[in-house]
């Protein structure tokens, strides 16, 4: 039997004809401190839409929901449909006032829950080398 | 009250003396179809060391565990405590076996629970513009 992990919102994001922002509970505001300091912010989602049990078993998918591309299966593309609905996406940020964080967009659709941030440090990334991508990208 | 999400592992991350790898559950390997065609992979796992009450109510680090680093909260960290405990590196994929795919190296320790893989897509990234950082990084 696999162990079960628990995952708890510590935001919302909201996504508007307004712009695009994330709104932190008070409760992990300290969590945010020194956080001005960097450009640019990785945001991890929930997919909350597809926290049912045909969602997240669905293991391979069209991608882009295009039938021309091959089927896939979902470790191989960003698709919202999989085991652990974990969704991130790469934000500029603008400015802070307070809890909530302006971002230039966001990848995510208004209400979507926030479940961490990590700051883009660049050591982090890939260091040197070629991608490789299918054709399908 | 806050909505909870379940996390299951879907694979176990190995980093031993004989090479880093990702062994993914057998009920997921339909999920692995096409990820042979991209170089670089962002492994997602699940800081099971830290999930304590403790480890997850600190919201506040010295970044690397280095004193002279400033007070820095954990949403501008990558530190392994926060209050939920995903942690994500970026791999190049060196070959696949089956559910086994080796990688060059990997940032996290033997027996870690994998919990999500995405493509490495390099639209999703940065398009452009200077990265910023604060100076402890």
């Amino acid at each position: 039997m696999n162990p079960h992990y628990h995952i708890s919102p510590v935001g919302v994001i909201r996504n508007t004809d307004d712009g695009a922002w994330i709104e932190v509970y008070d409760e992990f505001t300290d969590a945010l401190l020194g956080i001005d300091g960097f450009s640019h912010l990785m945001v991890f989602f929930w997919f909350h839409h597809n926290d049912t049990p045909e969602g997240r078993a669905r293991l391979q998918v069209h991608p882009r929901k295009n039938p021309d591309n091959p089927l896939t299966g979902v470790f191989a593309t960003h698709s919202p449909l999989r085991p652990n609905l974990i969704g991130l996406t790469f934000c500029r940020q603008t400015s802070r006032t307070g809890n909530t964080i302006h971002l230039e967009k966001i990848d995510a659709i208004d209400g979507t829950p926030l479940i961490d941030i990590k700051p883009h440090i660049p050591l982090d990334r890939l260091e040197s080398g070629t991608v490789v991508v299918p054709d399908w990208v």
